[in-house]
């Protein structure tokens, strides 16, 4: 029983330091820009994002929301790497008790309340459709905006970040979403990324849906080392090959991109409508 | 409301036939063998397998699996493609209707029980540790088996390929399953392929846990067409950059799979001795 990844502890989740991160941002980790380092200026080699720092080398909670009509991958996929991470302990936190269903009525089930919950080390914010339904949810965005904190993280995973600029979370950092919903951010003081795995800081992003398990790797790797995330790869056997090269809107058929854009048309407006209004 | 992919149907869900079949086969999908064409000596682009052309054109229901101890993403990767599929009805199917927890503490609520499912068109059976407490679970090696039937498709994920072996149905198959538990497949007298999704008629397998996604953009693309299948990884942005190279134990450093090798030990030996036992 225990930990899965207890054995490696003492040689992975506690190593730190300049070396390592380097290593990260010199190009091992594809996909991912470090925000910090490219907007801020600063020598990513030299400056590890803040919480790299502080979450690093002791226990961690790390909590996951969870609602109504949400996409539920958004939430498994980064699950299936963060549930792997050593001295890590998982909330799957709803803004009830009550299980909720995602957006295919898929059944998910929290484990506490959102009232519930003590201001975690990380906090997981999916998207989907249900998202739209949260934008003026004051105890959410409250609860998110409280990660704006030293030595606590967010990350977001599709039009999770949506949520995340509703929150206020988003002014003057870099950040990524669902490619319907990419031109959105704007409107929140978000300085948007076109990238799969945005890290500015102690805020990560990620693209629509099956980029948070990318996002939670590099998140992983962040707070545990890379050691560690790529036992997790491994575990998981994480080697995709996607039959098909249709997963962004610059490689997929035009039939297929004006198909999936034209169902996508009434969530985006309504999401634009909000964004335009909050955003003032 | 209604289904998503509704508009699509007339133009792809029908869509059928040889031209699109031998497109298919001559390399589009990526990482997939079709291991009829190859070890039945058939030419892959004349023969269709059997449930292409059986289960195209028509509404579908389709079983996911869930049990204690499962790996959940498994279950939920797939869950995200195949709930998509139009004119397909996902059955969430438990032993029994009680909630269970993945090994990871999830959980997964089942819709129906596995006594009052009728046989479906589609039986997904995904892995995870405890895969092994089932191996003799025989109303579900029964249900299993019985989707060995004109018109029927099986679909495995990870080590959930163990159960099926252990249903009788992978004798004589070509058939993959997470790296750790590969060697195991000869037992149940499946022709082991080191593939991350094989199709062999009727029968899709696919490797360790998030191969469960590109098995289910195969399988979509099988009952619904190329089309319909690149909506759907267009829809959840599929296009992923593993941050890295760990993924498969090829590519993980000698170090990392040394790691998770010596994790799996017991439960690979467990797999071992009842993969023995049972195959005799």
């Amino acid at each position: 029983m225990k930990h899965d990844y207890q054995s490696m502890k003492e040689e992975s989740a506690l190593k730190t330091g300049r070396r390592e991160f380097a290593r990260l941002t010199m190009g091992t980790l594809a996909g991912v820009t470090l925000g910090q380092a490219s907007v801020r200026g600063e020598a990513a080699a030299t400056t590890p994002p803040r919480f790299l720092t502080s979450l690093r080398g002791r226990p961690i909670t790390i909590a996951m929301l969870v609602f109504e009509r949400m996409d539920q991958i958004d939430f498994t996929g980064p699950f299936s790497v963060l549930a792997r991470v050593p001295e890590a302990r998982i909330q799957v936190v709803g803004l009830t008790n009550a299980p909720v269903r995602d957006h295919k009525r898929l059944i998910l089930t929290p484990q506490i309340a959102l009232n519930e919950a003590g201001q975690p080390d990380v906090l997981v914010v999916p998207g989907g459709p249900g998202q739209e339904a949260l934008m003026e949810h004051r105890d959410l965005l409250d609860f998110i905006a409280a990660q704006q904190h030293e030595g606590r993280a967010l990350f977001s995973v599709c039009t999770g970040a949506l949520l995340c600029g509703a929150a206020g979370v988003l002014r003057g950092r870099r950040a990524t979403t669902h490619w319907s919903a990419l031109s959105l951010l704007g409107h929140f003081g978000a300085i948007t990324a076109k990238e799969r795995v945005v890290v500015d800081g102690d805020l990560v992003t990620s693209a629509g849906v099956t980029a948070g398990i990318d996002g939670a790797l590099t998140l992983a790797a962040l707070v545990r080392g890379e050691n560690v995330a790529q036992q997790i790869q491994l575990d998981i056997q994480y080697a995709p090959e996607p039959p098909f090269q249709a997963g962004n809107p610059e490689t997929a058929p035009p039939d297929v991109l004006a198909a999936v854009t034209a169902r996508y048309r009434p969530l985006t407006e309504a999401r634009a409508a909000t964004a335009r209004r909050l955003g003032k």
